[in-house]
């Protein structure tokens, strides 16, 4: 593919020159409301962690997101029938998920909680924390970020268990069950991570059904808000089968100011904050896979539309 | 050495019994406020995790420690003058520790505090965690725990430097120095971690002046509280040069209840709880060394009186 004119929406003027500093291509730089038809139908190439407003497919080759989860391009119809390619940012986003989740895991097992108590209360009240290798995990989702989840829990000794749609087993992981054979195993979980997509297949997956066969565990979710039914999470909160639930991804974001979850002391919101792109890193990523793209060298980061990710 | 009649201070006869199971050896489990001249003259080892009111040198050949840190034996004088033996439990220790640091280190880069504010107040407020590998870390002691440390903050990519006596090099660190020439790293360094044991050297060896050379950055004790001079501490969190204090061994514990240090918002008190020693690893421990001691085997656990630990 050949790649002069370059569509970005949002401000990264500065990161692309530092990248392309012969200035061998052409570019845009607006903002997503200020992008008419004519850029469009310029672009080789439209950049952007979210479709415009007047977003056509018809008028470009390539799309590139900003961010790992693609679902807001994928609500667009006509990919397939316009032959157009998409890609998504894979940087640090494993590590950074890795390191929220490890911090609010480590946050239970330590007991901060507690000992912030007792040190209010000025109270001397030793308690042995849990370790990391005593605990069952079992992650949904085992591509690029579950895959580093996984391998950080194992370094520590941890028994970690795969979910995906495939059940194919992948590296990190004790054994990767598909989605109808881990029901077994939800029970016997101390902790569940989703770093699911959203796609047709995972939209509510984690409904009554799955909360109701937890075992007093704790849900951590930091795939998409979407694949929670949050009325059945907070029921099963309220019935002790969820012990805790960490949140950084919720189904409107921001959480409304009337949603109970803000309220509850079983519940941690985090706003969207455990794979926040940065810009250089995402920038440098364009990069990678246009110069993939120009070499025929085999693109990773493409979207399989089948698969939604 | 020959080991027939053991003498344990402390209520742990099912564990012992579990190890020895075909009991070949004597045993007296007793209370160490319950212990006579007599058991001591009896037994050929002491086992426990400090010296009984009567204890004696004279009359033992060995004595083993439940704990990593010995200095409560090692106000006892005469090792040396009657050839004692003296053992410490080394175990999961360091990787208890390492736990312990990181989840203090992670509530920190992650904006735990903050985010849970913003959750009171209904509040969505992105902001971009840090991660460890943009990290340094200044870890005082480079043995068997501060190694561990050093470990597993390298393998999230930090830079890790150690301090010890020596200065000699070690695994899992980027460089090793000695404690004179390690004071133009204090500066540098994002964290400072001591896990240094309690000896003549090492005794309020965190002052003013090595406070006073730091520079925002956080400091954690997770090895004896003695080797801070805590008035200075206290005077470096108000001046703003120790921007947080995470403090698991204090002077004197428990920490009294009209010590300032409870009520601050920029100090983390924990009930010495980073490395509690588990009852069946302890007695692991203890036959371990045992074994290696009837085998002739070299003991790594064996304290070294000139260093004292």
């Amino acid at each position: 593919m050949r790649v002069k004119n370059i569509l970005v929406a949002g401000n990264y003027e500065e990161e692309f020159k530092k990248m392309d500093s012969n200035c061998s291509r052409e570019y845009r730089f607006l903002h997503a409301d200020e992008i008419a038809d004519s850029d469009l139908s310029w672009a080789d190439v439209y950049v952007g962690s979210k479709p415009c407003a007047n977003f056509n497919l018809a008028k470009v080759k390539w799309v590139h997101s900003f961010n790992a989860g693609v679902n807001n391009y994928l609500e667009i119809d006509g990919w397939e029938k316009y032959n157009v390619l998409l890609t998504r940012t894979v940087c640090s986003f494993g590590e950074r998920i890795s390191e929220y989740c490890l911090s609010y895991i480590l946050r239970d097992l330590q007991y901060h909680e507690e000992f912030l108590f007792c040190q209010k209360e000025k109270k001397w009240m030793p308690k042995t924390p849990k370790m990391i290798k005593d605990q069952t995990f079992l992650i949904y989702g085992t591509g690029e970020i579950g895959q580093v989840v996984g391998k950080t829990l194992s370094e520590f000794g941890a028994t970690v268990f795969g979910v995906s749609k495939s059940g194919k087993q992948k590296q990190n992981f004790k054994e990767v069950f598909d989605i109808s054979s881990a029901s077994s195993l939800i029970c016997k979980a101390d902790w569940i991570i989703s770093t699911l997509p959203l796609t047709h297949d995972t939209i509510r997956i984690f409904d009554t059904h799955f909360f109701e066969n937890m075992n007093g565990s704790v849900f951590i979710n930091v795939g998409r808000g979407a694949t929670v039914d949050e009325v059945a999470l907070l029921s099963s909160l309220e019935s002790g089968k969820v012990r805790h639930a960490i949140l950084d991804v919720l189904s409107e974001e921001p959480l409304p100011e009337n949603s109970t979850l803000w309220g509850r002391k079983d519940v941690i919101i985090t706003p969207h904050i455990s794979a926040i792109t940065q810009k250089n890193e995402a920038v440098e990523c364009f990069f990678d896979t246009l110069w993939k793209l120009e070499n025929n060298e085999p693109i990773p980061n493409k979207v399989d539309f089948s698969k939604g990710y």
